[in-house]
This record gives C-alpha cells, structure tokens and sequence, in this order.
C-alpha cells in the first residue's frame, strides 16, 4: 500500500513543480516580450524590466510552492536534494519530468498571452567561452546560496534565490540561465529571452558543472563542522568543544 | 446580540478593506499619471515606476491592513475565502461593497492630487483573446499564490503578492488587473492605467474563472494531504505514517 | 535620581533619532542630485533612483536604529507615539529637536559630497491644492502604514515604511514628503529634491491634519475591538466570544 | 589540539569569505560591464542596474554565508568584530588575506565572463575632498547599519546591508566603496565599477575612520544602556529600572 501513496504524494507535488517552473517561465519570457516591446530599443531598460520582473516572481513562487514540492523548479536542485538525501531519486526523476513539462507549458502560455505562435525556434545567439564560463559560475553561486541557507535559514530561500537570480542576470555574460528546464524551454521561444537550440547543450552542461561543483564545495564546508561536533561528543574537553562551537558560529 | 455585534465588527473591517483597496489604486493610478507625464514617452520606463510602485504598495498596505480585515482588496479574494470557510458570505458581501467604494474613491482621489476630473471615462483599449488569457492566468497565479502561503507562511503573503503583481504588470500582456473591483475603477480614468469600459466585463469574467481554476486546483493538492493525514489516523502503521509525513513535507 | 537617568537615556535616543534622520535626508537629497546629473533630463528616471534609494536607506536606518529610539525620523510620528503613549511628551519634544538637527545636517552633508553649498534656498515651486492633498493623503497612508503594523507585526515596519515611501513618491503629486523636518530640511536644498521655503507651512499643516486623521482613523478602529474583548471577560457566552474572535481575525 | 582545531576550522571559514567576497565583486564589475555596454551612453540607467544588481546579490550571499563565516565579505567589517570580540585577531588576520584573495578572484572571474583581461589598471578618476568625505559617510553609516542589527536583530542584516548599499550607490559621490577589498580589486578593473590605483588609498583611510568612528559612536550609544541594567541589579527600585526599560525600548 506505502508504494501508491507515495506515487500519489510524489503526482501531487510534481503538478505544483509543473506549476511552478510554468510560471516562472511565463515571468522570464512574458517579461522579456513586454520589455523588448516598450523599450524602444534601450536593452538596458529591457534587461531591468526583465531582471526584476523574474526576481519578484521567484520570490513570490517560492513562497507558494515551498511547503508542497520543496520549490525546486530546476533539474539540477532536484539532483543535488536527491544527493544530500532530501528527496528520493524517484521523485528527482518525477520532478525533472514535471519542469519539462511545466517549463515548456509557460513558455507556450506566455507566447498566447501575447499573440505568437505557441512554439518557434530562437535565433539568439549565445555561444563561446565567457558564455559557458557564465553559465558555470551562475549555476554554482545559485547553488551556494541554497545550500548555504538550507540548514539554518531555510523561510529565507525565496529571497535569497529571487535576490540572487535578479542580480545574476546582469553580473554574468549569459543572462545566467542556471537551470536546463528553463534552457531548453527557451530554445523554442525567438524573443528577448530566448537561446538558439544550437547553444543550448553546452549551457547544460556547464550548468551540471557548475552544480556538482557547489555541492562538492559544501559538502568540505560541513562535513568539517560535522566532524567537530563528532569531536565533542568523544572528547568532552571544555576547550575543544568552545574551539568547536566558535567554528560552528 | 451577537449578530449586531457581528455586524458592529464587520463595519470595521469594512472600513479598513476600503482604506487600503483605495491606497492600492492611489497607487496603480497616481503612479501611472506621474510616470506618463515624467517618462517623455518612453513606456518601458513608465511601466517599470508603475509596477514597482504597485507591488512596493501592495506590501506596505497588506502588512499594515492583515491583522484587521486580511487585506484582501480584491472582490475574487473574499469570495474564495469565503469558499475555504475563512470568513462568512455576509463578510464577502460587505467587502466586496466597501472594496468598489474604496476603489472609485482610490481613484478619485489619485484625480483630485494631479488636478484632473474626479471621474473620466477611459479609452485605453484592451481586448482580444490574449489579454483575457492573460488575466485568466493572472488571477489564477494570483491566487495560487495567496493560497500557497495561506497555510503554512501566511506572514509572507505581503511580500509574495507585491512581488507577484510587480512581475505580473510585465509578463502578461494586460498589466495584470486580476481583481474585479480594481478593474471597474480604472474604467474611469482616462489615464496610463485605465481600461475601455466596454472591455471590463470580459476582464472580471476572465478573473472569476482565473480564481476558480485556482481554488479548485488546490483543493485537490491539499485534500490529498489531508486524506493521508486521515489514514495515519485510521491505520496507524510506522510505515503508512512515513509514507505520509513524506507527501507532507 | 530617575530624571537624570531618563534624560541621559533621551540624550543617546535623540542622538540616534538625529544620525537616523540625517542619513534619511543624505539619502533624499543625495540621490536626488546623482539622478538629476546623470539622468541627462529624463526626470522619471531621476525619480526612480530617487525612490528606490530612498525606500532601500528607510529599510536599512529603521532597522538599524528601531531598537535604540524606536526609528521615528518624523516629528508627527514622535506626537502620535506620544498621544498613543509609546513615549513620553518631553521624550516627543526632544525626538523632534534631533530629527530638526539631523536633518538640516543631513542635507549639509549631502551638499559637502557633491561640492555644493552647505545650505543654499530652494526655487522648486510645489504649491496649489493638489499638492496639500497629496500631503495629506501621504501622511495619512503614512501613518496608517506604521499603526497597522504597531500592534502585531512591528518587526515587518521597516519593509511597510520603505515600500510605502518607494511607491508615494510616485503616486503623490508632492512625491511624498510626508514629514515636517524633511520638508524644513528640504527647503535649503536647491536641488532636485528642494521646496521653496514659502510653499514649505502649507505642506506641513497638510502634513499634521494627514496624521490626526490617520491617528483618529486608527483609535476607532482598534476601540472597537478592545470594547469586544471586554465583552468577552465580562460576558464569557461561547457564541459572544466567537463572533469576538472572528472580528479579530 | 586546540590550535589546529581552531586553524582547520579557520580555514574553511575562510573560504566562505573568499567564495562570498568573490561573488560581491563579480556582482559589482560584471553588472556594471552588462549595464554600461546595453546602457547606450545614459549613466543614471547604468548605475540603477549596477546598484540594484548589487544590492540583490548582498542579500543573497549574506544569507548564504551568515552562518559559516559570518558574511563580512569586508576587512573593516572584520577588525569591527575582532574590537567587539565576535571574532579573534587571528580570524580577522586570516579573513582580510581571504578577503582580498576573493576580491581580486572575483573582478577576474567577471572579467572572463565578458571577454576582457584578467586584469587591467583602471583609468575612472576618483578623488578630491568630497570623495573623501563620501567614502568616510557611506562606511560610518554601513557599519552603524550593522551594529545596529546586531544585538536583537542579526537576521534582518542581510535586508539592511543589501538596502543601505543600493542607496549609497545613490546617495554618495564616489557610489559607496565602503570596502577596503572591494577598492584595492577594483583598481584592477578598467570598467564602469573601476577606480584609478592612485586614487585607492585615501578611499582606504577615510573608510577606516569612517569604521572607527562608527564603533566609537555605536560603544558611546550601548554603554549607557549597559550601565543601567547594572542599576536595576544594584539598585532594584521599581522606579529605576522602569526608567532603564524606557531607555532600552
């Protein structure tokens, strides 16, 4: 019986990824075809308009879907909460199938909303080094910052993850896409937001780096905090344990 | 007794839902006034005044109203909660009155500061298929959103509207009105952030299936949890229990 | 004993109200004068780093003085505390002589970092009924914005407060001075954030009537719901107690 | 046992600062490289993308490191805390050399990203008094930011730093280095966050003047406080230690 609950929870909680990543899509293209309409031609206007528009929207999507699926609304979370145990590799694999879905979703309901065609391949060019060098860093800063908020301040993501991802637009030479789901469903989209399909495994890939190596990079930092705290439970030495708790703080 | 003590009460939140509906629309229109007559025609700029003041409102007027009436400002709001038991169909009634007073008064007084007439019919034209997706979409997202929070982190839910509606203004291709009382006010200001009235009722048809389609999608995701809640009641075994915690959390 | 006490602790909170009003006006008219330089005339995108700026410095000085002096930066919030009896009246007296100091050195500061005169008469004509409305209202919401929050949630004030200004520069005509020592303050500022002094009384009696209003606004609607819970303990019927608590909630 | 503990443990606290300074550089060039090349010639736009980016990436990456290292990403935030006696002089030693190694790895991190050399001195003149006298505002109000949420609000300091910097961008001359690190690394950036190297050490003493006379200042305003909660344990009079509960609210 305990395998068709958990199929049942895992179906719910993979309708609000859809939801989520579907909406957070719609913000990232429907924003970016609004700004380039208004903007006149200023890209600098349209990447603000953009930047915040995604940011805020993050915010407030987070915030939504946190106590249902987690929020994860990107492959590589799901991947790396599987690796730290938080999450079954089925239900990674259920959520991965649920951004797909979702991500493409938004995309073609953003394109309705405003009068294209639901699905067209992007012409944006994005290629070369300093792109693939920007997708890394991306994807690894946006890991650090979850991982680095989930132990203690986790009610703190939705902004950490919506500040992050607004500024990271604009510090990175890619536009910091940092998420394959929301890569590929932008491949099909020739607006402000859109990445030619060309370009897009190379970004994935960078980004799979990018993620291995944040997770990699937290798991030295903890593991030495676990590690002393072992040291207290054995050793008991006033010394140790306050040389112990300064390191924790 | 209690039901003039009800009522007594109700006046007051009455008050208090028309206060703060009619700040909003201060905001929504006098913003949009400013931003036209200050951006020398560049649209992209005055949409992004125009949305951050929203949103940057949104959160001062929703924190400052909660603890009174729940800061609903928004005629589908009451009614869904209405739906979900929060509050009674009187309740919804009278809010749904005192948020058309506050809105046209919202309106009228944003007006009276920028010295134009207190009531002038709009004739911003805002029609087609993909502006009533658009605010089918925006309402339900809108909803989503109140609804994810609603639970469990009902002390984000100003942060997570002033956000939503700040990128909703930008990623649906009608600003997002997704509020029936807000819509019927701007149909009397021909001014940035006004509407055609012959346009409005399509747009609040479009909001009230927006809300349906939200209610109705997370009742399922939450009766599910509730179910399995059930069945640790009933069953009670570690296993069934695991299973369930898991779908919760 | 206890005067002397009381008046050194006031010292230290008047020195904390002067250095948080100082860095409110350095805030106003500092980045005022950046945007004008470099908005090259377009004066809605000086208005947008100049709200921005100043709803950003709001966040952080109420959070960083909340806890010593209460973060009041405005005489007609020190008079509502005291009418409210948060402080004493001498307490009120002495707020109001530090924001008066803080902020006229606040504004000199600000003209030192930009190589201009300490203090220089401001020509920027803000007159007529528009305007005194627009200060009306911007107190009134202003006020209201801060006793909403008082009672249950006064950790989020520093967010309503910087979000509520944020937008009312926008949606104000008057861009929302909303405090008498800003606006004296404002008056030798011949800069982009500058009032002549002789429109300056008639935007300060705006001012006072904006926030008695708001004050008596919020002493109805919070007197109804303490005669409520009076109810409560003198008549104690399960029936009178729920319909208390549902005009609560 | 103790000392190695203690240094392993610095070690990996001083990665955090590091990776954290790291990602504030790269926040601070790269959005200012994005912002001046989209920005078509109009500064005020270029700065309102770089001081948002910046802020927003504050919030992010003080919330992600808060708990590790403590998230001073900054050498005078450090000796701050090593006069307070939050940290040893060995730590504030060990996180200004990790400071200054991420600082640097951060502007040639941004650099890569945008295809530009690793390094390159800066040609952006900044100096003369009012400079000066911006850089000593903008760091005596970063740290009296800090140390006033420090004692009962430690959690909002990533809002109140993130919020204080955005506006200083504005509200100070020289944008806000405030940041010993964040000046030297930006000599090396010929870019719109750059600074000329000549011009790098008086930035450099009037932010440490500018951090001492916020300590003193903050040690002047919580001595009083301290002195009178000894009072109420040596005196015990109800009449005295209400007048020390004033003084502290």
């Amino acid at each position: 019986m305990r395998a068709s609950d958990e199929r049942a929870a895992l179906s719910r909680r993979a309708v609000a990824e859809a939801l989520g990543t579907g909406f957070l899509l719609m913000a990232v293209v429907g924003s970016g075809i609004m700004a380039e309409r208004l903007a006149a031609g200023n890209f600098a206007l349209a990447l603000l308009a953009n930047s915040i528009a995604t940011g805020a929207a993050l915010v407030a999507l987070i915030l939504a879907f946190a106590d249902i699926s987690g929020a994860h609304f990107n492959p590589v979370v799901s991947v790396v909460e599987a690796i730290r145990g938080g999450i079954t590799w089925t239900d990674a694999s259920g959520y991965t199938v649920a951004q797909m879905v979702g991500a493409f979703g938004g995309v073609a309901a953003a394109h309705a909303m405003f009068g294209l065609p639901l699905f067209f391949a992007s012409h944006h060019v994005r290629s070369g080094s300093g792109m693939l060098w920007s997708e890394f860093l991306a994807t690894f800063g946006l890991l650090t910052v979850i991982l680095g908020c989930a132990q203690k301040r986790p009610s703190a993501i939705p902004y950490a993850v919506g500040g992050y991802i607004a500024a990271a637009y604009w510090f990175t030479a890619s536009t910091s896409f940092a998420n394959p789901a929301v890569t590929l469903a932008r491949t099909v989209s020739d607006t402000f937001a859109g990445i030619r399909p060309a370009d897009a495994p190379a970004f994935i890939v960078a980004q799979l780096l990018g993620a291995a190596a944040a997770a990699f990079c937290f798991r030295w930092l903890s593991a030495e905090r676990r590690m002393e705290k072992g040291e207290i439970l054995h050793l008991g030495s006033a010394d140790v344990s306050r040389s112990a708790n300064e390191a924790i703080d």
